[in-house]
């Protein structure tokens, strides 16, 4: 029997506030930061298992702090046990009573749940041999549903409804695989679009996105409306009519002001726009989305359980969700998000960019396509080009498309170098700029 | 001019698992405990202010930490600038772009801000020499306006529409407070119901409790039914048909599960069944409440922001709620919950107990008597007898009603006894009981 004998934290920050890279309108200058995880064995070979929290700078001690409160449920496990029944680890962790209090399954306490969980599903890929996306679409449709934690859920999704939805999914695995592995998982890019460039940056980025084999680009929005409607406009015009422009408010707005801005930019046929007001706001979204009927309005990078995923297909709030690999309570969360987007029949374009996040959440974008959804055309993995050389297993992006990851594991793991370099106060990048 | 000199975190904590005190059928071991929040100045005479955000144990070192990313935004500000725009003051902390990612406004970050904001106001009620009711009671209403942050809140209520409501309570306030001062604010008491008690102790704790004055009792369900059934039976013999009684679920149920389980419950005459199912589930309350009428429904305790308690509101999801002086981002926040309840014609009953909950939310409770509902006769603050004695300005219980403090301040701080002895893990009752 091999044991769990460390839950490692590390706080990792990349300085990209310098390059203005990832500037939207609600967050000016992001340091791009991961509070790290690593579960490390005495299993034979080294066994260990990576995740990450993503954040935007300060505070990224605090999420990683978060890692601690959680040793005593993960420490001294047995490996065989926890990845054994992955639905049973996770609801100990998310169930631990006191610790409970500082959410309930949000924010701080919840994504450092998350994150360890990722981590010993990365574990549990690398022990079966498999990329994780790859582990998923091999389990049998009542191992996926043992999986997740359909405690308020049951009226929206009940197990046997889960289990409808795969085994439909079921027959057609292989050929989707296989169709998988030939020609990877669509890709829209946010490269062109971040509000600190500058109109030649946004249409020359445009182009070669285009140019580069992506079929939908998405630009950020919400700081003044003439700018938008500029930006907007050079935008359309470097990609044609024939190409998806999405565009993000990243909270930007209240629900009144969301529909009387949005209703200006109606006429460059957005895809849709992300984000508009609160993360919160399951009623506000419902609103502006009939406001500003037909463009497609969405959420979910910042949605913070699947309980208010549940909300936002109930009350016909979006037309499309972002799902994000490192916010909510891990692969199994993510997993009864999924099947509830499917039987609501909301289409998914998972949220990526950050650090890291790209790596993660294409796993789960493909284990969807798969075993769940059957779906990937009509939908679109986030890409941004930045901090990929910091991974292990990073992305590979051909022609507009994620190729499927084929390592095996969660593709979480950064490389020793960075985790030394970035580390924050005390890693290289940092005491250089000190004052 | 005066400085913010320090922002000093402790992490206290009291054993309370070893009574079964505030056991329910979600939190069966909780150690009450305080993440506490101390800001120094330079100013004459040692002015200081105090505030704490309540947890139950586990994970209190977590959130205590969580103040520490809050310094670079508190200390070396001009003691007078920040008491002079509270409003602001609360508005620099909450949007802080990266920290914000933590959230947004939930969780653990934004229960730290919520203390560290009131413990701005505890000085700047010290500063002021009055009890915080009547610093807030003795504002206009353009200036408890400014406070404000109502961004996401505007769909439901306006900055025009608060100026409203205040301006209509403004003739009342001094009638209104020399009865405060007179009589005190109702109370109700939590403290015969909790699960782990006998039936002999709930019944005799319940008799006690009409006979000290109180109007109406809350136990704790959820359980098992048939030992509802009979506890809801000792409890409403033991009051007798004229007294309220409550019961309090602490988020156990599915909607349909609660649904089913409360009806079961009618006979009983319930006062109101308080977090039915998950606290951010809005469309779920609100399909409980229909499906169990005319039962009254509530929530709040848990409800992390205003954007969740304007959807309460907006979906008739509850009949009354619970404020917590604890968990949303300081009075702030809670002046935007109360104008909207006021505004809405929901019921307060705020949310007390745990350690220092009744001394700071009957600050609130008594603000909004005076300035902005005008009523409390049809309302109570919840009441639990213990833990009162750490606090410099403990609550004052007669006959069933608050008294009015009357000490300068918040009624926030600890004796500072009770600071060392309680601290975790190295003060005297942690040490004593050390394996």
């Amino acid at each position: 029997m091999s044991l769990i004998t460390a839950l490692e934290a590390h706080d990792i920050r990349f300085p990209t506030s310098r390059e203005l890279d990832g500037s939207d309108a609600m967050n000016p200058d992001p340091d791009y930061s991961a509070a790290y995880v690593m579960l490390r064995t005495d299993a034979p070979g080294g066994l260990s298992g990576h995740g990450f929290v993503f954040t935007i700078g300060r505070g990224n001690d605090v999420q990683t702090a978060a890692f601690g409160a959680l040793r005593h449920l993960v420490v001294g496990r047995s490996v065989e046990d926890v990845l054994s029944d992955l639905g049973a680890f996770a609801r100990s962790l998310t169930a631990d009573s006191q610790l409970r209090w500082l959410g309930p399954e949000k924010g701080v306490i919840h994504m450092a749940i998350g994150a360890v969980i990722n981590a010993a599903w990365d574990m549990a890929a690398r022990v079966a041999g498999k990329p994780l996306w790859q582990l998923i679409a091999g389990m049998s449709p009542e191992q996926i549903v043992d999986l997740i934690d359909f405690r308020y859920l049951s009226d929206a999704l009940s197990p046997a409804e889960a289990l409808q939805i795969l085994r439909a999914a079921y027959p057609g695995r292989q050929q989707r695989t296989e169709r998988l592995l030939a020609s990877g998982y669509p890709a829209y890019t946010t490269s062109p679009g971040w509000l600190g460039y500058s109109d030649e940056k946004l249409a020359r980025l445009s182009r070669e996105a285009i140019a580069d084999g992506f079929h939908t680009i998405k630009i950020k929005v919400g700081q003044r409306l003439e700018d938008d409607v500029r930006r907007c406009r050079i935008a359309r015009e470097a990609i044609g009519a024939e190409h998806g422009l999405a565009i993000d408010a990243n909270q930007r707005w209240d629900v009144g002001a969301a529909i009387a801005w949005l209703r200006e930019l109606q006429s460059f046929d957005i895809a849709w726009i992300e984000e508009p007001t609160s993360p919160d706001d399951v009623l506000g979204h419902a609103a502006i989305r009939r406001g500003i009927a037909p463009m497609p309005v969405s959420t979910g990078e910042h949605t913070h359980n699947r309980v208010m995923f549940k909300q936002l297909f109930q009350a016909q709030a979006v037309d499309l969700i972002q799902i994000d690999a490192a916010r909510v309570g891990g692969v199994n969360e993510n997993l009864a998000i999924l099947l509830m987007a499917a039987k609501f029949g909301v289409r998914v374009f998972p949220h990526a960019g950050g650090v890291g996040l790209c790596e993660l959440v294409q796993h789960l974008a493909m284990a969807d396509y798969v075993a769940i959804s059957g779906s990937m055309e009509d939908r679109a993995i986030e890409y941004v080009d930045h901090l990929h050389e910091h991974f292990v297993d990073p992305v590979r992006i051909r022609h507009g498309r994620y190729l499927a990851p084929m390592k095996a594991g969660f593709s979480a793991q950064m490389v020793q170098a960075s985790l030394t370099r970035f580390a924050y106060p005390n890693g290289a990048v940092w005491r250089e700029s000190a004052p």
